[in-house]
């Protein structure tokens, strides 16, 4: 056992995103005292991506006193398992099957280590350090390239029976709508409330109205991104409006049944698409209102993320390892 | 406080049906001494309501000594609120409004007493009594002449900020799908999952199908109830056998979100409508199974309940009452 306080310890928060992977030494209070980066996809063996992240986190482990001054390694990542510390059959990840990430940090760096699903890890930030402070009940929705989410009942982290609980981007909202580019299912949520399904939504009704002008016909299909529909609906484009209001709508019904299973005091949109703000969060807030029971409406607050969305997770990562016991 | 050893009180479980209350006096081990019933319809006024279920519960609670060998009472009964122990606008109930059930049947009978909502009792039944028991995240699904449902994560009961959770069969399955006689939803799980659900999709395909020879031609289609389709079914008639096979399709993928919002263990079918058999669950189990990510497919346990209906609830609502405290 480290002779040092653990009131004077940091945890580590890493998050490991598709692309990026994301780390910070956080101190009890949750503030970030060093943050830092590496690729997630460069190696194809998941040792080497361990060392690469070795020694990025190493000089800032030595600044702040070495191992003793660090309570444990937490991490975020896609398919992550809490129960079992691994990653499993992650589609977005370069390594395959299943990987024991908890394991194998834990024996690199000499640190406890615990693991958990990136949106997890990001409801748990939320709850800790963010908007969701004393609430025991909320669902945390992340928006990004996919629809991932974090739920909370009875001030707990739902795991379910096998560690894979929360995958919400995959329930159904339009059966026989459109298919999903990986799991092959048709009209999940992640078809429609993801960057992707933003892209998918806009090229659909660009072929649809091909009468309607819009500033997007000025780009190839290819560079026709979340974001661009963004700028171009703010300058006024009729269509990129429809793309969000559309969206807005597919998620708001989504929510809808979410509530109906839960009934969370609080829903907390996270990630890129809430850069659209109330493009998207009108129509979201609007049809989940009209598709809830009487008994639950103008209960559930809806709102945006206040933290960073890369802080949400590291933060959330970090708070997994003050629960951590040496065994 | 009593001077009887808890181990050797009862606990008195009632569930407040749409039709009939039903009631028992339960011992430690879920042994169910005395059972009762009175009509929930004939009084307007709970008042009288109370008055009735005192008079019959009375002689009872007598026999086995007085209100010294009685815990408490613990009640189940649709919307049913946990936490403040009332019925909040219940559609099915002859008592309209607010109503704080937990209370007047304290003050009536003299002992402590808990309600809850009456799906969640079977759910609490299931786990201390029946075929959940040792689980600690499962859904229960009521079919009856509606759909109600009891989620269990972590071991607890699932009841949301507001005391509300779990309305499954009030989720849109169908988008735009057939209307709900009461709420006005369209594509509620409700509308097609329960008894009048059934009753509504034979003749549905009754009209559809004018061509196709069905015994249920044999009647009026107000005698067409989820009994008869059944006792057609099984004669071999093809329009009720699809009725079935249908309903299980809607059950089948609405189960199939659910999973993926709460990683359940298992899910427990419960209620009239399991009296179908296999002529239901095979296409509930086909279907739940089709829409499940690969990282859930053959994991969850689907069954029927082996707890007779009525003995469920009573055995629920009975368990609240160990935990309640003298205050």
């Amino acid at each position: 056992m480290s002779p040092i306080p653990v009131s004077q310890q940091m945890a580590i928060g890493i998050d490991i995103g598709g692309t990026n992977t994301v780390f910070g030494l956080v101190d009890h209070r949750g503030e970030i005292h060093y943050r830092g980066a590496i690729s997630t996809k460069k190696h194809r063996d998941v040792k080497l991506f361990i060392e690469e992240l070795y020694e990025a986190i190493k000089p800032a482990i030595d600044e702040v006193g070495g191992n003793d001054f660090i309570r444990g390694i937490g991490i975020g990542a896609p398919n992550g398992n809490y129960y079992n510390g691994s990653i499993e059959y992650a589609p977005n990840l370069p390594w395959d099957g299943f990987i024991p990430l908890a394991e194998m940090i834990k024996e690199r760096f000499g640190l406890l280590s615990a693991l958990t699903n990136d949106a997890n890890a990001a409801a748990v930030g939320e709850m800790m350090y963010g908007a969701a402070k004393g609430m025991k009940d909320f669902i945390m929705i992340t928006l990004g390239t996919g629809v991932g989410s974090g739920i909370v009942v009875n001030g707990q982290v739902v795991y379910g029976h096998d560690g894979f609980a929360g995958e919400l981007g995959h329930t159904i909202i339009i059966p026989g709508g459109r298919r999903h580019w990986s799991t092959g299912a048709e009209g999940s949520l992640e078809t429609y409330a993801s960057a992707t399904g933003v892209r998918l939504t806009a090229l659909e009704l660009l072929e649809k109205n091909p009468g309607t002008d819009s500033l997007l016909r000025n780009h190839i299909p290819e560079d026709i991104d979340s974001r661009l529909v963004y700028d171009c609906a703010i300058e006024g484009d009729a269509i990129c409006n429809e793309v969000y209001r559309y969206t807005g709508e597919v998620l708001g019904k989504a929510l809808a049944n979410f509530v109906m299973f839960s009934s969370p005091e609080a829903i907390i949109l996270f990630g890129g698409l809430c850069k659209a703000g109330d493009l998207l969060f009108d129509p979201v807030q609007k049809h989940m209102e009209a598709n809830l029971l009487p008994i639950f409406q103008n209960k559930v607050k809806l709102f945006m993320s206040e933290l960073k969305e890369s802080d949400a997770a590291i933060l959330g990562a970090s708070a997994l390892v003050w629960e951590l016991r040496e065994d």
